[in-house]
């Protein structure tokens, strides 16, 4: 059985440019909005100049968006956005757990599998905040353009199926759509396997092969994306969807991703080092922890796999363009 | 039982962009290529240049392509390329049926639904060249890169799977690669639809709406494109293939498809008539005729419903994108 959840007060930790966005979007949604960030200084920039200068520069700070470091506005929230990067969920949500109202439940807004223990987002809530719910929000979303109120479908995934349509009423705005599903699996797997396609993709479009490569690549990774997803439980309407196959086209085609960006700086001939700038793309983890998981349950992900060699050193780009394009010629299927 | 067929002589009937690409594949794959075309001072030109100025200019005719207006070449070809436009598909097939080498296989490399008839390419074949085997090659290519040996990978389909597999080795170059099915209903619905589709795409992107909307748009027509493939007896891999889903995406995102341009100049509102240039893209004719299909098997396609209704002037531009983007919240399948 499902309360009714009244969202009156959201909560979001991280203010990042996604996190940043998603609190403007709650505000217009009309809500109240605390904005959680550890670092001070950057949370004071952010409430002096109400813009996220660092993060998501030129968009004004929606007036309910109140920015804060400590954790009382969070303590305070109805229902919480969790937008921190996959690898630092864990620890952000065991900093998080004690404190939250109970029954408020948690929307994971991050893409990607857990290096080291392999889990999807969801199950690190399940880990690290035992007895509370958590949903997902994934989909084809560029901060800038949801900003900018670019018109903007994502999925909001629970299991159970009325938590989930509740959140996405809550944070509904004329711009910014929610599709409601309780295939929770099936929306994380999309998103964490997108990453992983979209550095080939920046790799075929760094290394010069063209749209037609690009598209034929798009197509062969949603077949990988879809074996891996069937393999884990995920259906195939919310992998052909906006979470699954949309996410997939929006980052396969758009150096605003930071995941193809790394690609095509590869495929340029740059070394990963700097590549990456620093700051790997989510997708750089995820890979290693996908292949992980698809040898466990044999399923075969030639795409992945050349970009996890390519990030492990273990293979040039000129040995991983062989890989994604040289394939025998064979029947489709 | 599939003869072995040994191809040495190769017909390519039109000598527009994509039939002078597939010329120059056929002749670096190691054959003697006839290129025909109807007006005598194009084929003229093409011959005297060895470069088809107008339609593929840049691009060097390979030495292996003999351009011609008559029909001897053709007659004597054991494989046959036919590269028209759908809609004047059954009028060259019936000009050619009576003089074609008996038993040289036809391989259709045409994508669409003829107006009046609601009739998909291979069944054309089957009513011009009656006993004739008909094949499709479809997938996701621009004549362009293909001539630039770009490296593109398509789908060759023949009811025949064996037939498939050796137009496809005869075909193939280095960065030509042929990938064969024999679902050959598969692979000639998926050409037709996303033609459709790429219009609805370009009006979303002349109307600047954004790379989120974009994607979230493929994916819901590729969503649509698979509902009305699955009734007509398309395979799920087809579909999700590079002559469905591969060449959905290559189409709904470059310039260079007529079908997402004349979409474009449409959603920057253009009228009709301007937008097309006084020459329609294949996607305009495709609308209407796959519309009729879907109703006759009660399959929703609401996305190429509005294109048909804005090229048929029944609905504004801004009705179309109320019409793409203004769906209720709802669940996700």
């Amino acid at each position: 059985m499902t309360h009714h959840h009244a969202f009156t007060r959201i909560g979001v930790i991280g203010a990042g440019a996604w996190g940043t966005a998603l609190a403007n979007v709650a505000a217009r949604a009309g809500h109240s909005v605390d904005l959680w960030a550890r670092d001070a200084h950057h949370v004071a920039a952010i409430a002096r100049d109400r813009v996220n200068a660092k993060k998501l520069p030129g968009i004004a700070l929606d007036a309910k968006v109140s920015p804060a470091s400590d954790h009382a506005g969070i303590a305070a929230a109805d229902l919480i956005l969790l937008v921190v990067p996959t690898q630092s969920l864990r620890g952000v949500a065991q900093r998080f757990a004690p404190i939250l109202k109970p029954g408020a439940p948690v929307v994971v807004c991050a893409k990607g599998i857990e290096q080291g223990t392999d889990l999807f987002v969801s199950d690190i809530i399940a880990q690290t905040m035992p007895g509370r719910q958590p949903a997902v929000l994934s989909g084809p979303s560029f901060a800038h353009d949801v900003a900018r109120g670019l018109p903007t479908a994502v999925t909001i995934a629970a299991s159970d199926a009325a938590l989930a349509e509740q959140i996405g009423a809550a944070l509904a705005t004329p711009s910014f759509r929610l599709y409601h599903t309780d295939d929770l699996r099936g929306v994380e797997i999309g998103g964490a396997a997108k990453n992983v396609l979209a550095i080939a993709c920046g790799i075929a479009a760094g290394r010069g092969l063209g749209a037609s490569a690009g598209a034929a690549l798009v197509a062969r990774g949603f077949a990988e994306l879809s074996r891996f997803g069937r393999a884990f439980g995920a259906r195939g309407e919310t992998l052909m969807g906006l979470s699954g196959l949309g996410d997939l086209v929006l980052t396969c085609g758009s150096i605003q991703s930071r995941n193809f960006a790394l690609g095509v700086a590869l495929g340029e001939g740059m070394p990963l080092a700097r590549a990456s700038g620093g700051k790997l793309a989510e997708g750089a983890f995820t890979a290693s922890a996908i292949l992980d998981l698809a040898r466990k349950r044999h399923v075969e992900m030639p795409i992945s796999q050349a970009v996890d060699a390519v990030l492990a050193g273990r293979l040039d780009i000129g040995g991983a363009i062989d890989t994604l394009l040289a394939r025998p010629l064979r029947g489709e299927g």
